[in-house]
């Protein structure tokens, strides 16, 4: 759908999935410092039910992109050329997202499935939707192209971050960098939208303005600093109420136990390898 | 071979061997799962009967191309230029295949040869194609470039995915990774085939359309989607098949195993250091 | 601000902390060769200092660009145009810096946020301003984009290297080659100053002369050289330093107690891993 | 130096360094196969060897790139232009080399230098060789570049592998692996020399024509089988010969040695942590 809410509504969907993985991965992280770190039952279960959200959401897009007003209804082809095929490519983009929420599901529901899948089909499907925007925007309007490639680097960002975590799972670093990668992508398609199709119905910006390519990659810039200080801010909340529900079961403060174990060297590290 | 049958070959060996690969790693590791993980003497066998396939094909290959009535016959240059260069550029992608075949055969007949080294000429044959491919390409038409580009894509994920294996060997979702880039490569072969050489004889595809572009490269993410879908119904069978085959032999059931274990957390990478 | 001072003033900023880092860190390996790794006291509060003091280079850059006699004054929009938009981009840069260094300070003020972050963080300015520098310098003359392409190869080493850190923390290799990329980094921002900017007043470069480029090209290799020298010359201070003090001690000489351990292989490795 | 010296002189230090180098690491890996892995003092000493060969081959290439009849002589820049830059780049990619021959020299006689050191600088030359020849052939005919943009996939991949051995010292994979790209790189200027300036003094290679692109393109692939074919004859000698060596001491054959410890896997990792 090239209209605002043909990019506001991905942008919520990532939005929402960011701001959700910044609390879940910092929850997970600062609940289970220093003791085993067998998954439980509960956690199991939020993986699932994350899984079964995005296989929603992404049904959700599919359906909105094939039947809007002006969509394809399921045809592809007529006697003379493809149609609409936009709203088809961003179908394909929203099934392979479905694909790796799918997966998701399937990891944590049957244990023959291999770990790592998951992770490496969430790659897949950033891969999928890099390839797809790139052949995307050609012939188009010089600042047309560039707010998507800028959109790229989010996307390239997070496949290659998402690979990473198939060798190096539960690596809090990584999950909060895909959290905030996410929540930039889906921020900056709200800006796309705003861009491209005001929805104000002013004027348009002029595409083929040097200066407004060169504020248009600062703002990608600025973007990504909302997003960094989103999963800091989310990250103390969550450190805050951690603290809290511990010191309620008369456990001790996070803090303090790490401030008094000397050294915190390695940990990174330590955290993929301290249970082989 | 510049026609249908010289993309149908290629393809399927690459659709054959994908789909081997899918099944054989897939009871490696469902079979292994729980068990001391020496490599026995079957395994072995399997091993070279893979790589001697591999040399028997890819000489296969290289005949084909020199010896159709259109071939080079093994004259590489008269007296004015280099003849049927197609060819013989198609020779040397079917020679580096048979190269790594063979590298596989020395690995695991003569225990003197450096593991890994299979793994390297694998990624190496990639790597081969791939520069002979882009090169191929100049001063085409564009749905033709575009066509042999995306095939480029699983080239690239093929190559880098078997680097990562020299330093992690018998890692299930790298070996399943390089299964479904293998069928979707191959696969990819045949609709370059249908798009440029249509075999019943209709009006080729409008090479310079922009929207064929945009199909083209939303279909070949559903070819890979496809390849996905395979690789998950092989594993599915040869995990239904397994079982029954400890059920009869007394054995517990590879699921429930599993599932009372607790945490399978890190076990993509316990798998490669578990024996250390 | 695109006059010399623009380029000497981040340029200083640069050379300062890649020198300051080629001694820290020889000091903190050579010190604790063969002892407890356990961070203490003092190298916490050097880090603290270390990232303080990059937030406060930040912050003076930031306010350099807004206040200059001609900079922007904080307005980024009147009814045409953008404002100054250079200066809001070097501003920016400036401002992932001082987050990069203020992420430093969290790191090791409060023992709940992760290890890694701060590395991945340094990481991400080094995109962001690459990000900046690559579709800063479109529409420019060649040797102009040439030269602040090579600054580039810099951002990106950089970036990569600090990444690695991020999983392979406390490892001298990369440490040393970080700081080395430094150093270069900030006298390649003055090479810039005397070639674009001559603040002789003579005549400006011809910026479209081919030998030009090629010139340039050869001397940042001799710029990256001299980097190299630098720093081992202060490993070699460091050493010599440390030598003393440790015979003032009454411990053993570094370079001996490691001739007779015999083996120093992979001893690279071993620092990441000799804790766990 | 533009000539067919100019390419034969580099193209000999290469392949001299790269059949060394298959010996080399050939002789250790199978020498010390089940044995403790420290490093005794006969393998410093040839590691010392080594690089100051390196360093010498690289004063050698300096001196003939800057004294030979038609070369610069020290000068650098008269009062209108710069004085034969390509000799000053070529003695640039030598003076790296040489630089990265001494730390190798360094890294064996001061045990107080940081292994990984010595790779990171010879990954760093090939970066520089890189860096050059990718700026070098701007302006060319497009054989010229192409031939020598072949020439860069050997040293991007040098530069890649040997930074992989950074942190995976002593694997015998990638020491192989740098072996034969070393001698691709050797012949291929060989080749280069050839076509470009053709010894025997006939015609030049029409630098324009496809098919010439596409012959050069292949002719680089059967460059680098040739180059594992040495590597691979070289191993099969050297094994050959430590089998012989070792019947005369009275061990037992490799062969055998490892045909009965069932199970290879893994070894390649192992190499890496099996003392740590």
């Amino acid at each position: 759908m090239a209209n605002f809410q043909g990019h506001a509504l991905p942008g919520s969907f990532f939005l929402i999935f960011g701001i959700w993985w910044s609390l879940k991965y910092s929850f997970r992280y600062l609940n289970q410092k220093g003791k085993s770190r067998k998954m439980n039952y509960y956690y199991r279960k939020i993986e699932i039910i994350d899984g079964g959200m995005r296989v929603f959401f992404a049904a959700v897009g599919i359906l909105a992109e094939q039947f809007v007003p002006d969509g394809p209804h399921l045809h592809l082809y007529n006697d003379h050329d493809w149609i609409k095929l936009m709203n088809w490519q961003h179908g394909t983009m929203y099934l392979f997202y479905g694909i790796s929420g799918l997966m998701d599901m399937l990891t944590f529901l049957f244990p023959v499935v291999p770990l790592g899948l998951d992770r490496l089909l969430m790659s897949l499907s950033a891969v999928i939707e890099g390839i797809l925007f790139y052949y995307h925007v050609h012939n188009r309007l010089p600042l047309d192209q560039h707010i998507h490639f800028l959109l790229l680097i989010t996307v390239i960002g997070g496949a290659t971050s998402t690979l990473i975590e198939v060798f190096l799972r539960d690596n809090i670093v990584l999950e909060l960098f895909r959290a905030s990668l996410c929540i930039a992508h889906g921020s900056w398609f709200w800006q796309i939208g705003f861009v491209l199709y005001p929805p104000s119905g002013g004027p348009a910006w002029d595409q083929t303005s040097h200066s407004n390519i060169m504020f248009i990659t600062m703002c990608f810039c600025w973007h990504y600093l909302v997003a960094i200080i989103i999963v800091a801010i989310n990250y103390s909340l969550v450190c805050g109420l951690v603290n809290r529900l511990k010191r309620s079961r008369g456990e001790e403060n996070i803090g303090i136990q790490k401030l008094t174990s000397g050294s915190n060297l390695h940990e990174a590290l330590l955290n993929d390898t301290d249970e082989e």
